[in-house]
């Protein structure tokens, strides 16, 4: 069931890299067994760029040197092609995004993949700012390729201002882009689902985001026994470190590098707690904390007046009323990459324990103001599409998708092709799809094509029956033919 | 019937930018006259980057003044947001792109919007080579913002080489990019729409493309009194250089001096032409035979055994079979702007003569072995984003496209907000569109939200009601009300 697509779209770096340089008596990839040009070596003496290299309908001397290149066939380090059947699982995968978030009544919006640097410098330590995909334009302006969605949103919503009628329920499908120095097989560019709900501050925000997940995740047929949430707050740090007096300005510090904690040895956590200026106490009873994965225990902990936990609580109160609750599960070590949330963080994860995040999010109620607007409740989620791929592979789950399109018509006789685009012409203006055939072909290449396209009929234009306002319909599934008139034709 | 939505597809640059530098005591854009920050004050005393300038919520000390950020809320210079009413224009145009892509039978592909600037990099003296988005990146490699599809198709072809089964027929909607030094008021980025047959090198390729575009007018409510196609072949001019021995090499810069005829003097054309190397005499007979407007009178100067009339007379013998002989026309002086065409060319014209070309394609026989590829015939066309758009904003055909969404549902009681989210989750589990009301609001607001997406139902979920196991359904077109129960709810 698993095909060159998938394998493609799991691929994050590509093995090698083939180069031409040209001239070469003999290259190394024949990309086509026959060229198929129509041009005569007369007609093609005039035609630029055309090489010597003993190639049919090259007659002619070899052009300028500096009309060659040395091109790679390959897309660039760390980015796809999407030949047709990639493209199919693309659109599926999007097609189902889109489909979810209309459920959900949320409305699609896109910014530009090119932002001005300035969008994504944050000075909190985060990944994502390292790897930033930026560079100096024609102009001398810093701009980046956008590593994520969300400043732009805010973005958009100050430049809005009153016009906008809250709650905003907004998605958008969009590419993001990092580069990352060192080789680490991962790709560059990934295009990322966010569905974001700006003014409301209830926890009945996060819940429909999640709920919407897990529609998706139950439409391509992923169950809470494959995947789960583990969730928490940021609120849980903010009142541990409320009580070591440790200042706000180091809140976003402090949620990076506690985010690493399964990445780097807890040791060096320590160090960079320690560096970032949280006391050996606040630390010890940080990492403490970050252990609970009971609401329970955490509330032994911080008591039962803070926010942290009746936020969770009420989040997995309305889990239930929503029908998810077997997907979701408290984990207070769940901080998330980014500087900006505040409240509730939320991510997406296979139970096999082999792939990283499928998905991620949570409420950041003060981006905003860091961009000169002021701020309004917000929460959101990304989800990318390269492990959701994995899993769906893993799973089984991947979809079968081929070209089909109804109808092959091809011309018997070269002198009726204008038939031919006759015939294709009223089945499209019908609403059928039609493959025309452009050439002339024999029968038995056309009926090659017509099972590659997996059409449902094939419609001959021959001669005779053409003269009597007629053409030729075989249904191909049953091999059953007919002659039918061509104002009959449906 | 015009909105918001073409106006802002329309602008081709903002007229001026506004820029926000923090701290300011008062910022001169109010974004929300109610900031719904849901965090108190001891709160958020704990979150970074809250500013401080006598906003609500942020009591603490101001942050570190490395933390702020001058932000430009307007997308870069020459770039589009796409909020809601925008985004569903733009989704109806490529919705029709891909119904006619379909109807053709046409797969659809895509390629990275980054690629290596080698791949653009022609020195035909094009302008789109001049306007190239390229820069440097991390790694110090030369890579550009695509300004154009067709180079990474045929890039994409090489690469897959035998694997294909010819002919080829793609389709792909894409971001493109230009970056002008001067302010000539044009945007940055359009999307292109691009259709192109790979492997055919009949004429009835060329014919089922300009087919295509026709079908695609039709079905926005173009007809053939708004706009039509001129249509000539570069075999036009091949032949006329032949006769004064003018060396191939030449071509590609011919064709594009010629087509900057409309744009700048005759005489400056003659003096390009000229010091490229073309002889007066040459010059004059081009510019003869550019002026023809008749196939008849290019028989007579050409003579009948050339390929350039002969590859005309077929495209217009099949344009009447295909049945759209009174959208094209021959004009001699049509010759493109991009170096790689060799056959037939052809632009979608409005006949108000107010705007730039629609979409222009033609054949481009010989790319791929300028890409080190063996040459394989084929032909294809550029559709963009925005000219159609004013076209269609002119003739009064731009749709009105409302957010819709089926059901508005919410609770009568805080304390039913769980019952709310069980109902919005057995309405979506039938394929229902919900908005489902996340914040606790009076009715009349929720009526008035109701109006604004257009909602069919609204759904209420009151105390009463809900202990019966029902809800009240109210249908809002006709104002009827009733109870149903929550197991009968479709």
């Amino acid at each position: 069931m698993l095909s060159a697509v998938s394998s493609s779209l799991l691929t994050f770096h590509k093995p090698f890299t083939r180069a031409l340089r040209l001239p070469l008596p003999k290259l190394p990839i024949s990309s086509n067994p026959k060229p198929l040009s129509s041009l005569s070596p007369a007609t093609s003496s005039l035609i630029p760029n055309a090489t010597g290299g003993g190639r049919a309908g090259a007659l002619s001397p070899a052009p300028a040197t500096d009309d060659l290149q040395k091109i790679d066939v390959n897309p660039p380090k760390g980015t796809r092609d999407f030949p047709p059947e990639d493209m199919r699982l693309r659109n599926w995968l999007f097609y189902n995004f889109r489909e979810v978030s209309r459920l959900f009544g949320f409305e699609e919006v896109d910014y530009p993949v090119l932002e001005t640097e300035a969008l994504f410098i944050r000075k909190a330590g985060e990944e994502i700012r390292d790897q930033l995909y930026c560079f100096e334009d024609r102009g001398n302006r810093r701009v980046a390729l956008r590593p994520e969605l969300t400043p732009s949103l805010a973005r958009l919503v100050i430049q809005k201002g009153k016009s906008l009628s809250l709650p905003l329920k907004w998605f958008a499908i969009g590419q993001c882009w990092r580069y990352e120095r060192m080789t680490r097989g991962r790709r560059r560019e990934h295009y990322q689902w966010n569905m974001d709900v700006i003014g409301v501050p209830e926890v009945t925000a996060e819940a429909e985001l999640i709920s919407s997940i897990v529609t998706f995740f139950k439409r391509v047929g992923i169950t809470a026994s494959d995947v789960g949430f583990k969730v928490s707050s940021r609120k849980v740090l903010q009142e541990v470190l409320r009580r070591y007096s440790i200042p706000e300005a180091l809140f976003g510090k402090v949620c990076i590098i506690i985010d690493k904690i399964e990445k780097i040895p807890v040791d060096d956590i320590k160090n960079e707690l320690k560096s970032a200026g949280v006391s050996e106490e606040a630390i010890e009873q940080l990492l403490q904390v970050l252990s609970i994965t009971s609401l329970t225990k955490l509330e032994e902990i911080l008591g039962e007046a803070g926010e942290a936990v009746a936020d969770l609580k009420q989040l997995f109160s309305l889990a239930d009323k929503f029908g998810y609750s077997e997907w979701i599960q408290f984990d207070a070590s769940i901080v998330r990459g980014l500087a900006y949330y505040t409240g509730i963080v939320f991510e997406g994860f296979d139970r096999g324990g082999k792939l990283r995040a499928i998905c991620g999010g949570g409420r950041y109620d003060r981006l905003l103001s860091t961009f000169g607007g002021d701020d309004i409740s917000a929460c959101g989620f990304g989800f990318g599409d390269a492990v959701i791929v994995e899993l769906l592979k893993e799973k089984g789950l991947l979809p079968e998708l081929s070209l089909q399109v109804e109808n092959i018509v091809c011309a018997l006789d070269p002198g009726l092709q204008g038939a031919a685009a006759t015939v294709a012409t009223i089945l499209r203006g019908k609403g059928q799809s039609v493959d025309l055939v452009l050439e002339n072909k024999p029968l038995k290449w056309v009926f090659k094509r017509a099972s590659r396209i997996n059409a449902n009929r094939l419609i001959l234009v021959g001669d005779s029956e053409w003269q009597r306002g007629m053409v030729s319909v075989k249904v191909l599934s049953s091999g059953e033919q007919r002659e039918i008139k061509l104002d009959e034709l449906e």
